[in-house]
């Protein structure tokens, strides 16, 4: 997600230092693994090409240390595949002595176009700071370089910006160190005669491997960051596939350690320099505190886990109640106050309505559980927010539930109310297949948005629907060049970003990461 | 001196291993200081300032904390004196949790231009990666800065490229660190009436301060080398004020221990990552290594540094002799073989047929010193040399020396051949004098050559044209803003640059730091 478009709400943070601690003890250990280079590499025009950009191979990189260059000359190195880490190299000069520093500029890029298109070009509205990119002076030559931030990229262009008239430099043992907390060990392998599949659940699995850091984070590229809505997804494919029980464990103990004064908690969490709450807080993530548990439980069997975060998890399915009105429906609001999907026109009221119910489910599951005397009462809920959904939100005419004064019809609040399984199992059915035939104009704008509509048609008996669709929307973008699956695609307008330039996009994005999950858990 | 303009010969080194331990062994501690910025500045249009920009105050920077800056915000700070040394800072987020990396743009500058013209736009013919600046990319906030380069400036621009639209940041505790290898504690007081006099001793001092560092640097800001023509004068100055006497020794050693397979000294050393002799051999250069040699035994009485490199002393001398035409006069060369000043038409036959006279006058006196019996060969060599000088460079109707095929009169050649005693005494100071009246179009160009020029009127005997020379010139620079004494003042063209552009000059020059000499020595 990105950072803005969002309520900065004043929130007295209240810690729970036994949490925290908890979290801290839990802190994964990286896996490193140093990768080289696999090649030279230009990127040129192709109209064909996604972002109009296409990466060809020049050469390998053995000749590489032989080769100086001067001011103003650069070269683009593909490292074969999505890389998450440390670049270190060697500058060494080739000449006269050097009589002046040199001037690098290093570019670091997912994709073919953030080597084309100058990032001082970027005029989107979140930061530009995320264009990875470092301007370095060496006063000393040669030097091994070793540069302190860690990037996302498959791409690296060195751009030589100043030399000397009486030296030029070489450049040798170019590495890329790798971090994550994934052990890729643990994956079984997915004995399937469907090759898109195999390619897509493969895909997917390195998208996640990418992702699992000190947390699951969103993005490596960006945010980098620890939000409640990715870590629900890579949870759930992490239990088909690495199984790192101890990071879901640890990511939910961060978040049940700075709730607000209400116990809410926040929609993400930053964890450096010390953990910190985000001022932003959304309807439906935190209500998937309460659903990540559930699925940890599931998979994990903590019982211990379980009992110790069961009050921060009932605490969010309490809070989203007192949004009910007087009908038991979840209350529109104006602000951005429920994310489901990055769609500006989308109205959330029916899909968060929906997540209240599809969490309450669980909730209810869980206090049962831990035999917490709140099932019952939320047993009541369950009922009132699902007649309410008939009541208040079906249009039996149209054959479709409708959001907002508006009366708006569209994809997610469908998808939304499958999952919730508002209506009963025939008519929850029809309800998905009346989606794909009748195509309502507000549509899915995110990867997010469509794990959802397969998880629907899965969860509704549209095994078949949910296939395909899965191997046309990830398997497109692996048409289209993925390495690991993107933050964002639609395969109708290929430029989309809602942060106004594709250059921001994560094109390494964990709520992409689901087919694993999906193809896994329900034996696609 | 600048990078290119200079041949890149191909020289065989025979490092000298006892020389470079000994340099080794006497390499300085820094004297360090904690020095705060003294207030928040605003850089002007002025076309009455130097390069047409004055800084003016604005306010403390008690408030600076209490401010905070957001994206596209900058400010400048006025460390209030000229400074070499380390910058460090705190920065520190304001408002909602940074939930993007923070972008930086520092520019450092000895002068007020460095603030206000972009570096992008310059197009000099040295290397623009002298120019001070860095742009950083800050992951975690709060933080501490510590920059790793040394800086030589007086202004520091701060300018925020990035933060996001939900934090901005505040700046604190900026510091830098400054470092010399010059005793402040060991400079007598200047007792003199004259205010104008003093003002330019205390600024002298101040720009070989800050030169003097590992090595005595050209110019702290570029090329942070140790040049010997610079050396040669900053060891001058520093015997009158300083008084470091091993500084010189370990430069002397450092020069004595890379000469290539003659024996011939570099012009010039770069001290890491190793010593390197640079590629440059400058005919004049490498006679001042013997000049300083007597210099410096003069000064410090040490006979034992004067045994062990008067093999090296001897050698530049006889390695000068060999370019002796069969007339007994230095051979004019179309290379960049002397350096002599920066003046693109300036011949150098004369001047450097000079500077090997004034050479094997302190040559002799030394040889006699150590035992050494080449003093009755240089005896000859002199006495063949002055009147090779008399009989080819002199014209009599002109009452100049002249130089190269086009016989060219210039203020250098007279310079030096005063400076070298060619003419009896008398006809000397009529030289001098006949020199200030008559004011040959080939000029001066650098304080290097000005500085020759008072001291030869001051061994001329004319001492009040000296005074008033020194007065003039380097209280010119004082009245157009000089904290330290710069490398090219031009007081006809103060935008002169021999480098294409004046951004890139260095404003803090040991050549320039030599009124602290010509005053003290000679009771100015």
């Amino acid at each position: 997600m990105g950072e803005a478009k969002m309520q900065a709400v004043q929130a007295v943070i209240v810690p729970v230092e036994a949490f925290i601690n908890e979290a801290e003890r839990l802190k994964p250990e990286l896996f490193k693994q140093q990768v080289l280079p696999e090649r030279l590499a230009e990127v040129v025009r192709d109209e064909e090409a996604i972002h109009g950009w296409a990466a060809r191979a020049i050469t390998g990189t053995e000749s590489l240390p032989e080769q100086d260059f001067g001011t103003g000359d650069s070269f683009i190195l593909d490292f074969g595949d999505h890389r998450v880490g440390y670049v270190s190299f060697c500058v060494r000069p080739v000449g006269s002595p050097p009589d002046a520093p040199l001037k690098l500029k290093l570019t670091l890029g997912e994709m073919p176009v953030e080597m084309a298109e100058p990032f001082a070009e970027y005029e989107g509205w979140i930061s530009s700071s995320w264009l990875q990119e470092e301007t370095l002076f060496v006063d000393v030559l040669p030097r091994r370089i070793e540069l302190p931030r860690r990037y996302s990229f498959r791409y690296l262009k060195i751009e030589v910006l100043a030399t000397s008239a009486k030296y030029r430099v070489a450049f040798e043992d170019i590495i890329c160190t790798t971090v994550t907390s994934a052990d890729a060990s643990a994956v079984q392998p997915l004995g399937h005669s469907d090759e898109t599949l195999k390619e897509i659940d493969r895909v997917s699995i390195r998208t996640l491997e990418d992702c699992m850091q000190d947390v699951f984070e969103d993005g490596p590229k960006r945010d980098r960051r620890l939000w409640l809505g990715d870590l629900r997804l890579e949870a759930l494919a992490n239990y088909e596939t690495f199984r790192n029980m101890e990071l879901v464990k640890r990511c939910l103990y961060l978040f049940a350690g700075v709730p607000d004064e209400q116990g809410r908690v926040s929609a993400n969490l930053f964890i450096e320099p010390a953990i910190i709450a985000d001022d932003t807080y959304l309807f439906d993530y935190s209500l998937f505190f309460t659903t990540t548990l559930f699925d940890y439980y599931m998979a994990s069997g903590d019982e211990d886990t379980l009992k110790e975060l069961w009050p921060t998890a009932r605490k969010q399915v309490e809070l989203a109640l007192e949004q009910l009105d007087d009908q038991g429906l979840v209350q529109d609001q104006e602000t951005w106050w429920s994310f489901i999907d990055w769609h500006p026109q989308l109205n959330k009221q029916a899909s968060s309505h929906a997540i209240l119910i599809y969490t309450l489910k669980k909730a209810i599951q869980l206090a049962e559980q831990v035999g917490c005397d709140s099932s019952s009462a939320f047993s009541t809920e369950l009922t009132k927010t699902t007649q309410a959904a008939v009541d208040s939100l079906w249009d039996a005419d149209a054959g479709f539930f409708v959001s907002g004064a508006g009366r708006q019809i569209s994809w997610a609040s469908q998808i939304w109310c499958a999952l919730a399984g508002v209506l009963p199992e025939e008519q929850n059915k029809q309800l998905m297949l009346h989606l794909l035939s009748s195509r309502p104009d507000i549509g899915l704008t995110t990867p997010y948005m469509h794990h959802h509509l397969v998880e629907a048609l899965l969860v509704t008996g549209c095994r078949e629907e949910a296939a395909a669709h899965l191997k046309s929307y990830w398997g497109g973008m692996l048409a289209d060049g993925a390495d690991t699956f993107w933050e964002l695609y639609d395969p109708a307008d290929k430029n989309f970003s809602p942060y106004g330039s594709y250059l921001i996009n994560s094109y390494c994005h964990a709520w992409s990461c689901t087919p694993a999950y999906l193809i896994r858990h329900y034996g696609l």
